[in-house]
């Protein structure tokens, strides 16, 4: 645990919403669906982004951001966060400020990413300058353990549909955090938040998400220090490129025992047993 | 047509992407990813914000994007858009420049979209100030119709995956485009580009997307003044709030003969047999 833990607001909001809706067969039902509702960003009493977002993690949507934004290199920086959902906001107040945020945060990048889509300037200058674990190591059977642990997770997906999953797991598929919202980006900001509070390293973790590899899920990942990306969806070329720069591990298509090994092959420990199997149900 | 048609390239640029991949058999193959590649959208020489696309629309992208930011009111203010893929630029040329751009630009919002993520301030504000046409209407069979010409539609998707897909179909269910890209806002967009050229306005369209019905996504198509927006996906509690306050049709998870009218239910024209038909399969 850091020494200086933020003061955080503990805001919860309802996650889904009852509609009403009309069928194929004129039949009226009622279905849940996801909420998405706006909070802006005041860091320092000075509004720096409005995010959308489920509303299910907001303390740590907001540290992830700063952290995932680089306008913030230490928790220790941040006094206190406090979430005000009467109002849809959140009052970040720092130690000593953000040096010169104005024209860090000038420069824009919207991105492909569901969700956070904008990323201040400079983050492909920063790719070049990680390199990740090249010893790092996964086993086709904790793999299979990470999807199977998903599949089986209670989730406002399975409820009210149109959110999008993001998980950390150990180096051996143990769940360590989950984290939904209505986009992906906010999701990853989350947990990223959630690592800064744990005072924890992605250098033994897994990461998987439920949406699209993209440039900007891989530099996400790559920023957190992470090897491993995993998602059943696929991934993009700049995805590709980004992930064989930092040297990450992609494996897309994850589902049942299926997946894709994209990029850092090196890193994927394939077990006879589990080949056998996948070969002859082939 | 308007008069003052803007002279734009016609830049094309490589969709898919070949990379080999490693399977749960151990199994070397090819499989194609789509492209994903920066865009940098320059205003009378001022950089405005770099986009991250698939590079199929380009030019009808960065039209749609200044249309939809709200940037540029008319496309007779557009002397030239031209895109060149050697340096990831497009170079917008109007005629009396952008009024107070650098203000217009500031406040950023963080939306839950894929895609096209950011959107400068104020869309909300604009929400009240739209009333969609209250006497279009949508036929059953003209929604099947649309839902079995998207199935059998030519897609990136197909063949890559990765990609959200967005199309304008008339009233009666005649495909006029379809777009795809990495991010469904930047689909939408190029397609209010396309309608911007072709002179054409949204109140006897209907929409479709592949994506989430997020609350961008209703705005948007508000904008374009469309009564109608469909998804094979569902929809969040803000994107069904603001199809209410605009009186906009919202109809999700549609696929083969299966729908959910969400909002503006009124303007749903049911057919007894097709209600009988789904009714008997149910």
């Amino acid at each position: 645990m850091p020494g200086n833990r933020p003061l955080l607001s503990n805001a919860a909001a309802p996650l889904t919403h009852e509609v009403d809706i009309l069928d194929e067969r004129g039949r009226v039902s009622t279905i849940h669906i996801p909420a998405e509702r706006p909070l802006t960003v005041y860091v320092d009493k000075r509004e720096l982004v409005t995010l959308m977002t489920l509303g299910g993690a907001p303390e740590a949507l907001t540290l992830g951001y700063l952290r995932n934004q680089r306008l913030v290199k230490s928790l220790e920086e941040i006094e206190s966060v406090q979430v005000d959902w009467a109002v849809e906001a959140v009052a970040v107040k720092t130690r000593n400020g953000i040096a010169n945020v104005e024209e860090r945060t000038a420069k824009r990048v919207v991105t492909t990413g569901c969700g956070q889509g904008s990323v201040f300037g400079g983050l492909m200058d920063e790719v070049d300058s990680i390199a990740l674990d090249p010893d790092a190591r996964l086993r086709q059977s904790t793999l299979y353990r990470i999807v199977d642990t998903i599949r089986t997770q209670q989730s406002i997906y399975k409820q009210a549909g149109s959110v999008h999953g993001c998980a950390l797991f150990s180096a051996d598929g143990d769940l360590i955090h989950f984290v939904e919202d209505v986009g992906r980006h906010n999701a990853v900001d989350a947990i990223a938040g959630k690592m800064w509070l744990d005072g924890m390293g992605g250098a033994d973790k897994v990461f998987y998400t439920t949406g699209r590899l993209t440039s900007e899920m891989v530099i996400k990942g790559a920023q957190m220090g992470i090897p491993f990306l995993l998602s059943r969806s696929g991934t993009t070329q700049m995805g590709h490129m980004v992930a064989e720069r930092v040297g990450m591990s992609l494996l897309a298509r994850c589902s049942g025992k299926h997946f894709l090994l994209l990029t850092g092959k090196e890193r994927m420990v394939f077990e006879p047993a589990l080949l056998e199997d996948a070969r002859r149900l082939a």
